[in-house]
């Protein structure tokens, strides 16, 4: 089975950017099953990060065309490598063969496999409200205890590692003790590759699902049902006007 | 009072293009309050009309910055000409002072106001669930009675108008009878400016939203209210990255 | 366009009554657009203010004479100028061609087109869940992040305005900081009409709805829409029985 | 245990009325138990029946009166006797010590004890988005499968007993092959004190539940809890106003 | 009418129980109208206490056979004597005649006629998600202010019977308080039959429903409607197949 | 990894049983990864197969056995052999370091990812309430189309295995034209081991999530993901009674 990790921004364009690439090419690898190969590929244009709905957006027609294109490559399943899924319904839309796995819907379905309510540790305030949507738009809104941040910008988490784990432990005890969390899911990828799962596990005492393990783990599985997403749901758009064509 | 008609696609590009923007600009003005002055602009990329939600991702990028334009010159509002309102949380997260409106959320919302439960009468399937998701984001989904379409493509509804009229007519009168709406709302801007309200009105029974009119005024009446959105819900994304400087 | 503002209830009938129903027409005109004539008038029966379910119906008898009476002088459109909109479904099942715009559901609806989470600020605890049905009725329960007081009663609100609006303002932060909400509603027609609005949204930092401004502005809006309620929603009473023909 | 059902209309004023009073009076007291002793009563002023939202409002003023007559006379419990329980909130909030039992809230409640989807059976159209936002209300809107009309007047129902049946029934049956209803509601007291329950539920097959013995059972039921209304719910009214005095 | 009282474990089987089992049932009978007779009886097998969804679940399959039991007796209603109503819908899958009362729902859907939000006192946090889902089935989960409990196991409830009290009242203190309650119900029958509703509710200033005196009354009241569940709701099992005849 | 898939009744009881058992090991066996081991098991007391409430109830005494069992074994996972998925939270509250995948709940997710709304085809109306109280507290309810029937016992869904087919097929369609379900899924353990995925898909042309296949491969993409049961959400329960201890 092949799997394409498309990350929705240009990260390699910098040069620690393609260092970091790489060094999560070999964690999804890590952690995939024998039978699987797993491939890491950024887009050409988008924003540096992801903290706010205009980013996502941004991200998005150059993700479509890196998913059109891992669909012709032949993969089995690309994963949108954005805690926010973005443009997830857009990619259905446009691939047939190849299943698109959103880190976002992946995780909050996990986490309602293992408890009752979850709640997302995740960047800054200003992705709340579209994380909240997000949710809402899974259908599981009834089942989000809250969301709650360690308010520092995603290019600076892994500036200082353990500052990074402190603050996400504290908003992860306010999700639990204040809202109620049996489960928490963290809500944003490049925390998911700081691995901080098992400390906060070990911490906190409640399963911290890690959306970018939680993609991989559910694309090989639905690759394994050898189901594929419904074009009744995501149907092919009416026309094939591609930006350039249309002016 | 200034208010922007932003066309989010490059519809003047083509021949036929910049006439059909005179002609809605000018049905605009037709519309408006003697104080208020309308412009009606398109943007250069984009799709050619909007049938998914692919190619209401890909209007995106172009309309924001239409409406960062905007503000820089002194607009009072800014009506977002599709009926998706495709990024208009992106558009809020960016401008401070120009007020931005969705003709799909101003048509819902006064839908929600003339009736109980209101039907959306739109061009094709691959609308019915972007469109879905649109209302549950409004927070009125338990106001919609239902959704249903001429099947027509965007492009093609004024080809025949009569035919597109009648088949409206028998969409609505399926959510009428069939769903228990008791007001509709025409779901696309090109339906909107058929202006098929009038004789939907009479034909049906019940009052038909013009997105258009609509939006243009819950334009004046905010501006007139002398408000702006809550930048506590639609934040300032933390880093001012263009997709340009990503790279 | 003409507009009538309907007091339900006796304001006139004492002396300082009469002075405050001209201030408030005052302050009406002053919002309304040049082309729009704002007329002001209360209704000869019922309680004193509103605070409680029991009052709210108590108005109703005779604000649905005056709607009727309104409909016969040819206005196109009434304010129900209370923020519980007492009886706006009766006035819409006995009127045909004048709009009903209810102060309530128009500031909640303007709350939710400025953000994504509302707060009520309003008078006392006895009007909080006649509020909070009100909200679900409009279908808005999803967008309301809570109802806080100020625990004065109405007729009270103005003898120490600052007082006032320094317990709205701690009511107002109590819904940002505590419950989420990112844009307030003023829940009451007295504090509507001492303008509090501009101080609150300086101190506050939120958008504060003047539920009176946007009644009068949204019925300017659906008016300019040239809309009506639909009868299908709102059909009129099988019978036309009144009280008094009724023994 | 004494027991009042209160008629929200003038039913006595009219010669066949008074005859109707007493029978329906028979008919309860033949519901109650030995212990209970069981009164009727209408009000002077109010609608002859009750088929809108605005004749339900009609009713409540001397209804509150009434109530407040039979607390003061020491009824433990008053039933409110129309099927939309108009202003039961108000009643609630005026009484201290005399429960106030809504035959439609009343029968709601059993019938979803009784099942897991009920439908109700009503009279005519106009009362159906009363009858749903009551539900709605009630918080049991889950429990809804649909509302079905005989589409007859109230005061019509009993000219032709059995084509009223005959109706009721289609109706019932609609509400269970159609919308999934496997428990009715009559959903209007002219129904109930027909005694429809025996016969539909032996042609339908399902329990049909009668909204006047609903409000009298659960009545006993309530005072042999020795329960009382919350009035942190249904505060009194801050102040002691009566219409009369507000001029 | 006759009434039986099912205990879904094995209270009689312990010299202290057999005396609890009598004590309960005079106090059933002390509260029963003149005309019910109520006898109660435990089962052979099950867990001495019921404190989390798998002692629930090992309760039902001999509650199931002594419902049974009394159908073939002839008894009129059973109460489902734990708070959990646990397997509920079961016994009315197996019964046609015989009525079955959970006090869980008994005391919800009272709870729900006598304010607007309800809160639960409970024994342990391990039975707060069974109760949460409990009354979201009851389709009451709008009307349910919080689960609060005073962490003590069932059994012990009685050892120290004013500690008990004084940690129920803290814990419906703080649902008042904090979840905003109006209405209390005690969720426990052991705490049902130590009689703590009128010592809370002159403390706390709220009703707070008793889930044992709850259920015998709404039992009472079903009977006297001479109503039955639905059996579409509660369809007897296609087959008849027992336990024993599985293998 | 080892999992083990416990059949909750005593199906190799009899001759054709056993054969079905092993038959059931071979297909999951195929399903599973390479570096996974699978085992199958059925438990000794419980129903033949289940059709109601009662019977899921039933199984769940000796499941939870068995799953405490297969955790004393050291078996990373076990999935719970019924659609009902009957007992999974007791089953959570008796483990600790053995994941517990009910393959309702698996399918229902899956589903969820694959489409918008999924309709359930399932064996008999009997199970139709179980399953849709099982969807809804999952907390996809909103995002469930409707659940439809084939009308046969589950014991004879295998003798006609063509019939059966074809009657899912229309159940299907049905699900797909009247409700708009974009997405299936089989909704009963014997339908999933007769593999009717592939020939539906093909007829209907929409994703059939099989809920065999999909719980056993969530288990090992559970297991993959390294993560657990939340014990917040499942408590240990308080004591450790068995039954036979409670006696």
């Amino acid at each position: 089975m092949r799997i394409l990790y498309v990350v929705p921004g240009p990260m390699s364009r910098t040069g620690t950017g393609a260092d970091e690439l790489r060094r999560r090419g070999a964690i999804l690898r890590g952690w995939a099953d024998e039978g699987t190969s797993v491939d890491i590929r950024d887009v050409e244009r988008g924003p540096a990060s992801i903290e706010s709905a205009w980013e996502e957006y941004l991200a998005i027609p150059a993700t479509t065309e890196a998913m059109l294109q891992a669909e012709r490559e032949g993969y089995d399943a690309c994963i949108l490598g954005c805690f926010g899924d973005p443009g997830a319904d857009a990619c259905r839309e446009l691939l047939t063969r190849t299943l698109v796995v959103g880190p976002g819907e992946a995780a909050c379905h996990v986490a309602a496999m293992l408890g009752e309510r979850f709640g997302i540790v995740t960047v800054t305030h200003s992705v709340v409200n579209p994380l909240r949507h997000l949710v809402a738009r899974l259908g599981l809104a009834g089942r989000l205890a809250g969301i709650a941040v360690v308010e520092k910008p995603v290019l600076a988490l892994a500036q200082d590692p353990e500052e990074t784990r402190s603050r996400a432990a504290a908003a992860g005890r306010r999700l639990i003790e204040l809202e109620g969390a049996d489960t928490l899911v963290l809500g944003c990828m490049s925390m998911a590759f700081m691995e901080l799962s098992p400390p906060l596990e070990a911490e906190l005492g409640v399963p911290v699902v890690n959306p970018a393990r939680a993609a991989l783990k559910l694309a090989e599985a639905l690759v394994g049902m050898a189901v594929r997403h419904s074009k009744r749901a995501y149907p092919t758009p009416p026309k094939l006007a591609t930006p350039a064509r249309c002016r």
